[in-house]
């Protein structure tokens, strides 16, 4: 066949997306076809810089050129994202593309921690990242991301005045722990918690992002019903330990988006704290919360598995230091990265089979 | 001194309950005095069962009989106990002698396991123990008491029906997990929740307790303030582990009781997953969490530590099996039950040395 953009075309919609299982083509993946003598040149948009899978589909690519176009054909494939999204024309965040919950109905069991890595993993793979720390009660995000003596700026916008995110590591955040001080205990009824959660969202100049991360509190109670009342949620990643009463309080918390009035697509589970392995001992794995519950939780529910985390000193170290472990290069790195991707792809997957999450009314 | 039940009386008025600081005499605790000869026999009773210094007492009296009376007295001394309490003429639980909360800010840090273990330590020391599950959206102790399938009776008490708890390892127990299914979300706002806290603690057949252990869910709102504006709470105990992010919410907790207007005396802090220790190398203590965490706090805001527990796989264990490790002997149960002996001894020094709480105005 002749190089010409058609036939390029042609070549490139025997690609399949291994995720969403159509092919680039008619997924508008391919853009930017440019060719000149025997030189091809074209870019591959990503439905977010993440993917796991950027080697996988560009080997493909080429080696679809090379079996319908010939092997004297000079390739050079860019691969850019594009992060995707069902949101449209909503008053509230319209530069957010995504907004996902991080939620898991027992405390303790790491969604901050997830939150904060995946956040800065996120960022570091060229998205654009904010985070809303939505427990008021108990913020984690000023200490995690070491900038508990931030205070916010306020910018007048048309008659409004918007809060202006902190931003540490290349990710936006607001939290409650910036606007209050820290030692000081917040004891109030749910509708006022709901309604600092509101301003996180309607109030604050989030701008453009990717992805927006919505740090729960524990518990299936008012900041929960005011967040999928208050804009539609993407997707919920369910964190839990594998022990069974934290297993049984995930298990509240997926059924929570599951029920038909919510109806938040589950993106997955995240299995923290999986086993212990002291560092001198990188053999030993001590299961000391048990085995196995998250990926049974999964399975039970029908819902993807997106990864483990174990348990590990130097996690719980960067969360107190302000310095996320997703920084230090190493195993747990690579674990929170991988963790990071298979999330992003679970929104993109969510993304091409799914509409946009409806808000949910406020009687239901 | 000739041995008179005056004489006798005299010579104990020497002993000091070394917490309360006042002779036994003056406190009420020398009870039963029976002379035959030179036989003499007579009744301690302490402020709890589970008293720390139950020996170093009988010895003291011991001396000062032999000190005050002579050496040729055949003493035998009865140690018993009878729980001080505060309260008085309270509609509400008017049998229940003291009401603790256990509370903590931060979720699993370990209150629901706290509370168990303590409430069966203090039920094996001889007290009536009974549990509120006050954690509506995360319970853990129909799970932690292995009875997650009991379903509490009702029984007919002149015009109401007052809810039976359910009993198990000598303590009586009230869960929303006994009266809803283990996976439902229960989505509610804050004043439902607080409903079932008040039917709890209005509408259950409690009788009569030494000691009433409310365990708190995570954060300070409804169901905090819902407990301190319905009954007066004898006083609370905060658990905390020792990492950075949960001390900063311990503190919160902490802040909330000691707000002037609350104002609900704070017992002390419990450490709880103080280091890790595998079974097989018990000279190893991983740090996993951090070191020294709960004794700042307690410094800091002038509260007693009341002691730590380290993070041992039978712990998780027990809980998940619904058998909680202070019934298994060891080090481990030993950790608990000096846990709860001082917790009963710091309720026994706070009765005396304080007056009843005052129940929080509902406008507060
Ligand atoms: N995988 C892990 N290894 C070690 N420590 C962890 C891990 N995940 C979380 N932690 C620590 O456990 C504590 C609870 O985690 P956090 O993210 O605050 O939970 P949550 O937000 O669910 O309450 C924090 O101190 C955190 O640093
Ligand atoms: N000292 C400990 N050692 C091992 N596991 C523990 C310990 N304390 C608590 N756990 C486990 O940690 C998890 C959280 O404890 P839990 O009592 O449910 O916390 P909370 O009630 O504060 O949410 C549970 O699975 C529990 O079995
Ligand atoms: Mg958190
Ligand atoms: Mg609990």
């Amino acid at each position: 066949m002749e190089l010409t953009k058609e036939n390029v075309l042609k070549a490139l919609s025997h690609v399949l997306d291994p995720d969403i299982k159509k092919d680039l083509v008619t997924l508008g993946m391919i853009e930017n076809i440019q060719i000149e003598g025997n030189q091809l040149a074209f870019t591959v948009m990503l439905t977010t810089p993440a993917c796991p899978l950027k080697e996988l589909i560009k080997n493909d690519c080429l080696k679809a050129i090379e079996k319908h176009l010939g092997e004297d054909i000079e390739v050079e494939v860019e691969m850019s994202s594009h992060v995707t999204t069902t949101r449209d024309n909503t008053p509230l965040l319209p530069g957010v593309k995504n907004i996902i919950a991080v939620a898991s109905g027992k405390g303790g069991v790491g969604k901050s921690t997830v939150t904060a890595n995946l956040a800065v993993a996120l960022a570091k793979s060229g998205a654009k990242v904010g985070v809303i720390d939505a427990d008021i009660f108990g913020p984690s995000m000023p200490t995690m991301f070491n900038c508990e003596h931030e205070q916010p700026g306020i910018k007048k916008v048309g008659e409004k005045n918007l809060i202006m995110p902190i931003e540490q590591y290349g990710v936006k955040l607001i939290s409650i722990g910036f606007l209050t001080p820290a030692e000081n205990a917040v004891v109030w009824r749910g509708p006022m918690a709901s309604s600092a959660l509101k301003q996180f969202i309607a109030d604050t100049e989030w701008g453009e992002l990717d992805y927006l991360l919505i740090d729960l509190p524990p518990g299936t109670s008012d900041i929960h019903l005011t967040l999928v009342q208050t804009v539609p949620v993407t997707g919920a990643v369910i964190v839990t330990t594998p022990q069974k009463v934290a297993i049984a309080d995930a298990q509240k918390g997926l059924n929570m988006f599951k029920q038909p009035q919510i109806n938040v697509p589950v993106l997955g589970v995240i299995e923290n704290m999986a086993y212990f392995t002291p560092e001198e001992l990188p053999d030993n794995k001590y299961y000391i919360f048990g085995q196995g519950g998250g990926k049974k939780l999964a399975e039970r529910f029908d819902v993807p598995f997106i990864g483990e985390i174990p348990l590990v000193q130097g996690i719980r170290e960067g969360g107190d230091l302000g310095y996320p472990a997703i920084m230090k290069e190493g195993i747990v790195a690579d674990a929170f990265a991988k963790v990071a991707e298979s999330t992003a792809q679970r929104i993109a997957i969510r993304n091409a089979e799914k509409k946009e999450t409806k808000k949910v009314e406020i009687n239901a």
